[in-house]
């Protein structure tokens, strides 16, 4: 009954033409009301249940399992583990993982991620890793008491909303919180997070939401880049570290809606290989919050260039790069340190939402694709 | 001095038009020169260097460090060590790993992969784990005394020749079966290798050099496929466990050398976002060397002719699929279990080739490429 009464909330598309271009727009609501239990009651094991600080406590490593949208949360969440936890965690495919020999270790932490709770590959991946003997399981889901959760042993509910639009936007940007969440919580059991950076955290996560509204502000300019994308076949995505999964979720988004073939590389890629691609018929979009991505890539810059590519930058106010003809820059207002992902997650997101509408496919329900992939 | 005495003797082109098709068909030669060692000795520690028996016995997992083409074999080479080892491997991109935080775990070996032994990222990366106190590091690699064998503890030489076109193909069939060996070997040392399977890799690998030939005389039939390739602008790659890694350096090659923006997935992600691109000008192109894998996409092969979209699978006599008007299959005559990623490497590398000679690419020197990549 709760899953209906949260879809009949959400039926009304209000000012929205799409339930895509309202959902990206509920996202600082979405993210504030995710938060919302941490900002309360701080950083404590009983955000995921009542048997968290048991589970925690006896985890020495992360493994998360997920598919498309929810698959690169989890390659984001995986760096924040590793560097705020300094817990080791893996990320991998659900059908992938679920068909392979691996190495089970019961001390590890199975997060699956899923917005249904529905997805049949991290179900199957979910039962295979327990037949295995994994028995320290977590759920971040958005749906109450779908399959998922009621598998796990542990469960973070995102607060997103029911969400329509088949390519996912706000449950994106709520896993992270959630797993942002997940990396201070098992950083304080493991005695990693000082009072200071604990405090220092919970105040970027209180100004998490209207970063995020600030990054939808932005949407005049990115309309503008979306007409010049239209009429294109491809796109290449770059970013590096926390960013390259943006880059993957922006590619994923183009694709989904817009059906351009954009894919993503981690920038250092690109001269292992597909600068072949770059012609002028190429936009390049990198991810550079700072400019320790434009520093490194800058020479694969000149070259892109050289061959008439056109270089489209989401940069924040810490990137000192200069905008030329050929280099398009969009700067977020604030830099948002290790919450940079998510900031930047919405620019990504509003491109391939305005490309959609000018080439005029049905944004909401893109060919091909169905909401909650519940079959193999 | 040997670098050039070898590149002298690879100077010849003989009867082939080009280096990248010489060093193709150079693949018996080069798999049975690299596989010379494990064959005469057996499977020994001392394949890896006079120090490697006293190592192996530290190491508790395994971390592959590479970029590129190299990446792709560490990708298969990570489920060799887990599935036959029981040895836990992570595989990072050289550039990723040395600027993130990661947690070092000094029992790991530390495993770099470059065919000209100089590639920088892969190098620096080797420079951090080393930093990060790793002191087990292992350099597959195939050039006598270059950089990263001289910066590493134990080393296994490839034995592929000179390779001189950019686009990797003998460097990466060599660098798989220096993986085998490594999975192997550290099988044996963990009481996971019994003598009776020993044998029978073996005599896989000695039968390997034969089923490489095998494949490369699937040459003609490839030909009539990379004709339909030449006037396309995009492909999907798709494969499963030990194949995606071939679905990802078959797309490499597609994009380095004929300039065809061909993306991999694993077959599972299909459903979860690029089914979206799928139409009548995106031609699929399918790594399915058994029955498993076109089960489980059956659906999804389904929805991609019922779009248009033209099915191009690579099979072998295991597979009981069936071509039709919309779906062609090539088969590789015999089933090579474990060694099949190895197998069908070859026709991927053909597609490749052919579809860029129809084209009139620069094969050997594609634009924007360098052959060893030695600036960040």
């Amino acid at each position: 009954e709760r899953l209906s009464t949260v879809a009949a909330d959400a039926i009304e598309l209000g000012p929205y033409d799409h339930y895509m271009q309202k959902e990206i727009h509920e996202q600082p609501r979405a993210t504030a009301d995710t938060l919302e239990g941490v900002i309360d009651a701080g950083v404590v094991p009983a955000l995921f249940g009542s048997d968290a600080a048991t589970v925690f406590a006896e985890v020495d490593s992360v493994l998360i399992l997920a598919s498309g949208t929810s698959y690169y949360a989890g390659l984001v969440g995986r760096q924040w583990l590793e560097s705020l936890a300094g817990i080791p965690c893996n990320v991998e495919l659900g059908h992938e993982y679920r068909y392979r020999d691996s190495i089970p270790n019961p001390r590890q932490l199975v997060v699956t991620i899923s917005q249904s709770g529905e997805t049949l590959d991290t179900m199957e991946a979910l039962k295979r890793a327990k037949a295995l003997g994994h028995a320290h399981t977590l759920s971040i889901c958005n749906v109450q008491e779908s399959a998922l959760p009621r598998a796990s042993r542990l469960v973070f509910y995102t607060r997103a909303g029911a969400e329509i639009g088949v390519a996912s936007t706000k449950a994106f940007t709520t896993q992270l919180c959630a797993l942002f969440i997940l990396a201070l919580t098992l950083a304080k059991q493991r005695g990693r997070l000082a009072a200071d950076a604990e405090a220092g955290h919970l105040e970027a996560l209180r100004q998490l939401p209207g970063s995020v509204q600030h990054a939808l502000n932005l949407e005049p300019q990115i309309k503008v880049w979306a007409e010049q994308f239209a009429d294109k076949d491809h796109a290449l995505f770059l970013g590096r570290g926390l960013h390259y999964p943006i880059a993957l979720e922006g590619a994923l988004k183009l694709k989904e809606i817009s059906y351009i073939h954009a894919e993503a590389y981690p920038a250092g890629e690109l001269k292992h290989g597909p600068l072949a691609l770059v012609d002028d018929k190429m936009p390049v979009v990198v991810i550079a919050p700072n400019d320790s991505l434009l520093e490194k890539v800058k020479s694969n810059m000149q070259e892109v260039r050289a061959r008439g590519g056109q270089l489209y930058v989401f940069a924040d106010l810490d990137s000192h790069f200069s905008a030329t003809d050929a280099v398009h820059v969009i700067r977020t207002p604030r830099h948002a340190g290790l919450l940079s992902p998510i900031i930047h997650a919405i620019p990504v997101q509003l491109l391939a939402y305005h490309a959609a509408l000018r080439k005029g496919t049905d944004v909401d329900k893109p060919r091909n694709l169905a909401k909650s992939v519940t079959v193999e």
